[in-house]
């Protein structure tokens, strides 16, 4: 199984393939790639807005070069929406994913994320997704995405701190990590949180994306069926819709 | 009053500054521009995320020159969010803005618009805007966008067909138009639908944004706030964020 | 245009028609008038069902004497079903009206009002106005409506200091406020509380109706019909409904 | 136990107390009014406003005369919050109660009505009621109230025909007959309909009337509190509001 | 009238015949059964479990026996789909009994339970029988069951201190007793607590099941039809399904 | 990976391990059971609380003969709350799992059922699973569950006319076949319908089972506590709680 991992920032290095094999299936190869052209980082609608063409334009040719899933390293789902209508193979985003995990998991979930101005945007997804009523609460630990890895101990503890307040205040029953640059440390904040399951989206979009191709389900080409051929202008990195795809 | 009506697609002439500016007040200046950079027509998840970015430059730049607000003229709403991220002045959307207007003319409203494929984002849109339970259907006429004013005739039998069943089968009280370029034709499908309201959109949502500037009030910066300042790769249309603004 | 203002209560003097003509447009003529049956002031509903048959009959009399539209000024939004089934020009309520604004501003929003006598009444009207999933919560000043003015300060005051706990502890984006009789200090609310939009639901609801005039829209008559003609006993001050408006 | 009944209508005869005093137990003493100050049948909310400000003071005279349980008999409910803020005693609609009950019995239910013209009256009924996802559909026989014992060969055949819709095309469980001139044909309708229950909303009511004197519970005086007592003008044959009974 | 009531616990005497007498008319005659098969107490799904068989074979041997209805005699109300499933006459839980009717005597109803192990039972029944978004919290004065009656005291304190804070903190109107072992108390907590009614959930369903019965109503067999007859393994105590109730 | 699998009926035979094995990765062990305590099969609320007790006992007894996780092979997921309350070990029903999955692929989704008896128990379990309102339809082929492989064309027919019907007449994006004696035939009916994914749920929730095994997650042990230990009565086959699991 191939499994192309889209981190759709421009900033190299925040994760690197090692970390996303070690999160799957010993024969599920990881294809990981950053953007181009793009923001670098996702802290708003508008940063986004930035990362979704080529997010959606990576997929594309994923789906050409044999990836048998993609998965969207970002908490936002930048472009999820839009990679399904172009391509068939399965598109995962951590946001959707985890959150209908976690809402298996119990009663009600609650998502710490980095900053309080994506915290709408959670409400948002919730909403979309059909899970609205199981989201106990948004928090955030107020460290921007790309300063979560200069004190890993700060970011641990601020997650506990949350995690915990989400818990005994918020009637939180499970825990969302909400960006994607937490991941790697949810056995830690679990330990400091005691009685909940601490969900890392990652790892949930990409045990969810091996989960879709051994079934052989996709989405829905109903909900999302291919975009009718057109003339698109200043998008020299975005591959033309065909007419036989439709 | 100065208002920016940006037509998110490519093509020009679909609509004209004359046609936005026999729906608002004599003295309210009409500013209107298409994209560069985007896509033809938007009928597609796919479409819209190639509107959007130069959608919000174009707003952004609106601003500095002086618009009062912006009207975003496609029912996508593209752009919408992340453009009140970095304005100050109103942004409008006709989507937002004539649902809400309908779920206050009668107890439920349908929209009918062009293609299926634009249907599960008209009922994602009336959650996130909390008026999904006013949605009475999505219906369509089956005729893509640029296609709408090949044949006005056809356009308008097929809106009233559709309004007429959204009315009888659907239980609607209120019809919208599910495209901006449907614009114009309002009162001719009413009188063929009879008892209930049909919202044009464009008119709604120019509407709506001179109320606003009249009213002194625009989004809420707590909801929208100002992007932190980042480093943007590719986009060289797009304004940079500056520290001063937040 | 001309815009019908019924002030659903006895007392004289708590809005003069001048108030009502600084929120609209210059050529906006305002037709203002109070009850003669009635209570002295509405903060229950006890008080509304005395405010609802005049008010009613004083909007019936406008659209024969050639009101354009007509404004309910209480934010109970007394009589605003019932008149919409006996006229055919738009009528409009201030609760209605800012609760939607409010929805278009931001992720959510609080209203704050003058007792808590009137808090179920504001989550009742949110529910039948299709917009409860936006309602953060109902607040109250514990100010009756007849002592608001005696202390125009302390009003502001309190207003300020419930906006804000609204803001920081019920995660209100925007708020409106309760009651008619606050009408005026928007702004100097607004700049007490930060970062989110205060509504003046006299100014969104004058507003409103100017819209709905100006685009030529009205509610539905499917939604409300007018009422078959019939036998009234002891209403001299109500019209009789003649059975050729059906 | 004595139980007012309240018809809340100017006609006499459409209810004798017979009929009420059938559907209680043999203690209980049915006390019966209709009013002198309304309209003739209740079809529309403007119909609906001119009976409750009567429907109201006959509650208040009734707990005076020491009744221990008012019962508005009329599917609108008209007056029952007012009523309710005025006094202690329980007072009951019959819409509240049959739809309550009606959850009970089965998944969903619908409301068989009279006319078209109160459908709307109804969902926004249950929304406030907080049982709106239980109400499959509203449907009527499109006969006025004062016409429906002119032929009632008639009226129970159009119930039994909405009614099997209801059951076969709308997903209903259970019937509740909206409209209380429709009282005393449930039975003979349920054996045209077969395996779902009926519910007559007067004997609902009264029967819930009984419960809550027999429990000794009342409404909340938190959600009803007893208005302020303010200067009345125009409704001489409303009591007054005294100070003591806050 | 003949009214069975099933405690579903292996304990005698928590309940005796005489305290159910008190609550219900003088000519209804209490027939009250334990179970020989089944857990002690109730205080979590997997007791819930055990006690179900036989309280629905109680159930169907009481209908054969001649009760005119069925009340089960826990607040988890275990059996009573499965009941309605095998019997005609009406089956009744206090769960879903108090929660309908505190929906009808306040805006908001809080549930003071024994324990926090099932606050999400109480949940997820506020959402299938289709009130939850009347329900403002569910608390616990963290007592087991069966500790309930050694410090009546203690308990009535406990009940007093959390529904003081549904009312204050949690926004209820009305407060339910989480637990059928707390009747009894209802009076003397409510002169604890003010303003708000308190339902004995065990009043409340014994008066709900001799409403059903002069009423004549009883569950829909379109949801809860007779289970097709087949074969059972190792329940001695449960009766066969026959062809012929079908 | 040990994975248990509980078919929650006494006929054996429905299902073999070796379809279970065919399902999940080459080294997971299915450990496959049936009972000796309970139903046939189960089609009523009445037969699930038959196969509850039994189950729940497997699991216990699984878990201590090391399986990692257990699945019920039932869409009425019986004993899937009690069980989680008993074990560490994750447990996974197949309405939950795949009602989540199908959740994720399309806008919503219909489950297509064996007999219209247990129709409501979907609406149910979509409505505490949280999912409710991406629940397009729940529909039947009118086949007892042990009648389906007596002729598994006409299964895979009716399969495919209700799934169609619910594609086109109820809006669903996503096919859910409700019993898990459907098995095995998704691909052929998904060919028979078109562009919509057919949820096979047996595949989904063991997928799901590894899945959670693979992250280390299980479900919250806030919303299911361990139960207290209690004497137990009547089911030699339950083990005991002991108090050393809390």
């Amino acid at each position: 199984m191939k499994l192309l991992v889209v981190t759709p920032i421009t900033t190299p290095g925040l994760h690197v393939a090692d970390e996303f094999s070690a999160m799957v299936d010993p024969d599920t190869e990881i294809v990981h790639t950053t953007l181009e052209v793009g923001p670098a980082s996702i802290e708003s609608e508008f940063d986004e807005m930035l990362a979704v063409p080529q997010t959606v334009a990576k997929i594309m040719e994923g789906e050409k070069n044999g990836a048998d899933a993609a998965f969207i390293d970002c908490m936002g789902d930048p472009g999820l929406k839009a990679a399904r209508e172009v391509v068939r193979i399965p598109v995962v985003g951590p946001c959707e994913a985890s959150m209908h995990l976690a809402a298996m998991l119990g009663q009600r979930f609650s998502v710490v994320t980095v900053l309080d101005s994506v915290v709408p945007m959670f409400w948002n997804h919730a909403k979309v997704y059909g899970v609205a009523e199981k989201l106990a609460s948004v928090r955030s630990v107020d460290i921007p995405v790309l300063e979560l890895h200069q004190d890993p101990g700060a970011m641990v503890q601020a997650l506990v701190r949350e995690s915990r307040a989400a818990v005994n205040d918020d009637g939180a029953d499970v825990i969302i990590f909400g960006c994607t640059g937490m991941c790697g440390v949810a056995r830690e904040v679990q330990s400091g949180v005691g009685e909940v399951p601490v969900v890392d989206p990652v790892e949930a979009g990409l045990r969810l994306a091996e989960l879709l191709v051994k079934t052989g389900l996709s989405h829905s080409k109903k909900t999302y069926p291919y975009p009718r051929p057109k003339s698109i202008r200043g998008y020299d990195f975005v591959p033309e819709i065909g007419e036989v795809e439709a």
